[in-house]
């Protein structure tokens, strides 16, 4: 299978470019008879579209979906659901001087030399634009699994730069401009406005979550429901790193901590995060990503054009000063895709899981 | 595709349980012509093997191959490579208590909810003893790409439990009973001894690197490079983490640092890691792992039985003390079959690569 | 893998059902570079397209293909190439009753109880229509193939009804209307009037080859050539039988006639039809389709409604009364696919073939 | 994924080569709790294996099956199940000439074109042997249809050479040694003995059935029940020929005669063959293929060897006279395996189905 299609069963293939005529996804293997319109899928298309902040990019996008097929009288049928989403703010520019640099971090230098040639504009193919349509279909999965487990899934931002983030409530998160936990919004808006200001950019971790999530999802040996999870959030635009639980903090625990102590009433800890062998343990699932600073920069940057030669790369336009701010609707519809992925290859191996008991 | 195969069109198949008869794997998709014997896959059997010192478990097994198919004269033949391993050391002991109770932090629990049966013996399916198969498919895959384009690969523990080890040189690693970079033993051997004195375990970080590696490996948008590296990683027993390159420091990097410059002559910093936007870029693939600590101790832990009554569980046996001291062979060979299996994706689609330049 | 993605590296993601907004597919894997613009594809629909002659349905569908992504400044970038076709003559009309009931030979009953619903409206997702989709990213797939190795496919109608066709010359194709080999066209209308006139449908065979194939196509064991092109073929609607080379005949044929002599000038016969072993042997493939009448008749056929009762249906509305007429181009489209994904998957396996020679 | 592994989610790994030190198969995705053991799958193994009269290949192997794994107490676990089988009786011999050149009609020619190299003894990985580890995996399918459904595999010969059996009843089947559905013998013995005094061979026509088939199995658009039935057909050695139902004298149908009428007890007829649409009907399926005659024939034929010389071929060993006498029993399984793979995607994407209803 080649790289655009994600999951085994539930098969999401993604297409489209920053500046073509449009982006969006065909969602192959949906289980039928689902209530589904363009409103369940939209919602989170609007939490992830740009310009909703002055700290993200200006772009002006509606990224209104377009359901094609696969539902009939406002059911999934069972069939494909093609999801469409037209460009519309493709800004005519010149890329002559782009598209015959490679700026630093950025995927120009590896796709020149996979493809031997690239779309320039916008950054192409790798543009983060193109997470829109995996969130499209991360709705239609998180439906799925909120009417058949309840489960739920929930992101936030827990380090903008070098500020760790405390933890308040999940309850801020849709009010924050920065999907932080917090009632606090000056700290981060003083911090993005100085770093704007020093034509730079920063990184950012995000916390994802999944609860109600049955036990018994993951295919050892090699497609734990870990593996999988890490894969998806590891080939999201910018992640560096990903977490599972106690993550990076378990090279220093002991085993007599590490190892979630069970009762009658259930775990008394969650380091696992929510996967033991691979599989899911019934527990909320937890996630932490790491993701880079954003590449393009106005600080001027040594690198070489196509023929080798040495430049000074510039790169103007929109863009997002820390792509970490739009990540966490991303992060969850990554999780709800390797989540509802592994309930249907589960299903078709051992049978229809039991609802997650409270 | 079930969940025990790996790689998409060099595919390794893994079979085998911890005390079942053998243990083993097949390798479908192997280029036809590379000379290779069972000397090719013991060396990196015998580097991953238990009872190699009093550090891991003692079990002892020689984890002799045997090569049951695939090459002819002494060649392969690009027809299935299927290698066999029997158990020799499988002690028999009742295994009717642990069959009962789940052991915390253990896959029991959860294979137990999948399957609604679990092989109990050391184990069963979820037992590290199955990263043998791996490491024999990977020594084929690290053999082709050795000699295709000069690929090399290594491996050293950069953390031991608290201990973080610096680093002195790769020389060191095959003569450090720790895969540690650095020529003091009494340190670790001494943190391990207290440990163990103490009936608990800890983590471990691990560093994996692989250089040689062409231009152009990885398939976006979700097959990117970097995100099947993480897969398999995150994929190994006990891992809870996986870094690329700057991996979490990144988080705190200003994009002016992070983006790698790029000279005439090759990049300057390698932040990055090897991948840019999903792709080699040619330079060192740096891949980072963390380790949760054993669950296997002897001290007791809280858990509850197959019937939800609460026990205390003390788990006897052999077992490792800390799983990453021998997990640098491993991860060697699960960075080796991502990068093999991703060349060959890539000379599907887009041709001979020409091998990296020096 | 779920069921509405054709092919292992040059993939075609299937979406739309027939009276839906539209239809389209996704063809991901690609080669970088190609020369590649909407006219290359549209050829192939106006071939298949609906209303070119009295013989077949009247439904008027321009099939204008766009592309949209996937191509940048007129080349192929190694993305997944988006082509959309929208449906224009949706007649409205009340579907009520055909929703209710089972048609006798059609797919409504086993959609029925597969899905536990299904879209009516001309046929939904079972309708002929979607082979458009196919027929497009077979006009890709015929373009490399034939820049690459020249590779070239055609095909002919074989047998209409009780008609058997005689193999006049592949020059009169083109401009037959029934795609028959042949100068004569009388035979074949009267044929056709006949048979409408007595409100029935009949049968066809219909013949595909490709010259130019290079030897060593075909991956055994199970994905053999000639396994994929009668799974393909197979999976065209309406085929009921596919043979390669000699085919039904080769049962009574003797082994010393049936073995094609070699001699250092080539093969002296082609009773293989192109593939030994399930790899190509670079004579022209011989395959040969036998297309089952149309369902849809307005002759009364007993059946029974969706609550069991009987029911006599009659089956009004545009319909062709022999599928077949209309098969070629897209047979020729599905050989072509089939080739394509094994040229991809060998040159993964065993580097770039040389092209055959002639 | 490479061309040995069959299934997408009950998938069977074929490894060896016919005279290698073993052949055998990896199971996996079988679904837990099943009682297996070695009786249940060597029962077929016995029906397929060679040496079982005087027109068939005298090469002696019991095939006996070892399970390696996957099963624990007399139960599958969930986890890969793999079979081996030791070759016996592969006899020394100078391969030296046959090595050197191209059997007319065998898979010598492409393999050496493919691969660069092969494995001449007895066919390496193209020989028939190479069936026994489906029929291995086959068994097992059959025996969770079995258990789950009430689906039953039956196949036998419905034409030798050019003699038409008629059908008698299926209880001659195990009786008869051509698996002929007649009580007569003499017939076929006295056809055979003349064939091999004639130094020749032929083909044979093969009729296989499944009866208790759920309704609902299959994928459309591409991986539709008899596509894949299809494709594993013509994927069997030395088939050139694969109906579905009326099959090919559906050409010469009338479309109100075709479509089987459907009453409130059911279909009246079965012309369809179980499939309509591309998914079940819950009616039998019916399968019938065609077997070209052996190529291995002790007339010598005009052929080349590897530098393109001519050379004259005669084929000595120890071969079958028709290859279709021992495909019986290698059909059935290779049609239980796709049902079976059908039959958890299907629960997959909707849920369990209900046993087919008498």
């Amino acid at each position: 299978m080649s790289g655009s299609t994600l999951g085994t069963l539930f098969c999401v293939t993604n297409f489209g470019e920053s500046h073509g005529p449009a982006i969006g996804c065909v969602i192959d293997g949906c289980p039928p008879g689902m209530q589904l319109a363009e409103a369940d899928i939209q919602h989170d298309l609007d939490r992830r579209r740009p310009g909703t902040s002055r700290h993200v990019t200006q772009r002006n996008e509606p990224d209104a979906v377009e359901i094609l097929s696969g539902v009939y009288e406002g059911r999934t049928t069972g069939t494909p659901i093609a999801l469409l989403i037209r460009n519309q703010d493709q800004r005519s520019k010149d890329y002559g001087e782009i598209a015959q640099q490679f700026r630093p971090g950025h995927a120009d230098y590896s796709y020149w030399h996979k493809y031997g040639l690239r779309d320039p504009r916008g950054g192409g193919r790798s543009s983060a634009r193109l997470t829109a349509p995996t969130v499209a279909a991360g709705a239609v999965a998180k439906k799925w699994l909120g009417e058949k487990y309840g489960t739920r899934f929930r992101a936030c931002m827990a380090q903008l730069g070098e500020l760790e983030i405390p933890f308040e409530s999940w309850e801020h998160v849709p009010r924050n401009p920065f999907f932080a936990p917090v009632a606090d919004v000056q700290r981060y808006e003083d911090y993005m406005d100085a770093l704007r200001k020093a034509h730079d950019s920063c990184g950012a971790r995000i916390r994802v979550q999944a609860t109600g999530v049955p036990a018994g999802l993951g295919e050892p040996l090699y497609d734990k429901l870990d593996a999988d999870i890490a894969k998806v959030m590891m080939g999201l635009n910018a992640v560096k790193g990903v977490e599972i639980g106690a993550g990076f903090a378990s090279v220093a625990q002991r085993g007599s901590v590490h190892g979630d102590a069970i009762t009658p009433r259930g775990f008394e800890s969650n380091h696992a995060g929510g996967v033991l062998g691979g599989i899911s343990s019934g527990q909320d699932i937890e996630v932490s990503l790491t993701i880079k600073p954003t590449s393009s920069i106005l600080t001027p940057r040594p690198s070489i054009d196509i023929h080798g030669a040495p430049v000074q790369v510039v790169t103007k336009g929109r863009h997002d000063p820390c792509v970490g701010i739009r990540a966490a609707p991303i992060a969850e519809a990554l999780l709800a895709l390797v989540l509802m992925d592994h309930a249907l290859r589960h299903r078709a191996q051992c049978g229809d899981v039991a609802p997650v008991r409270p």
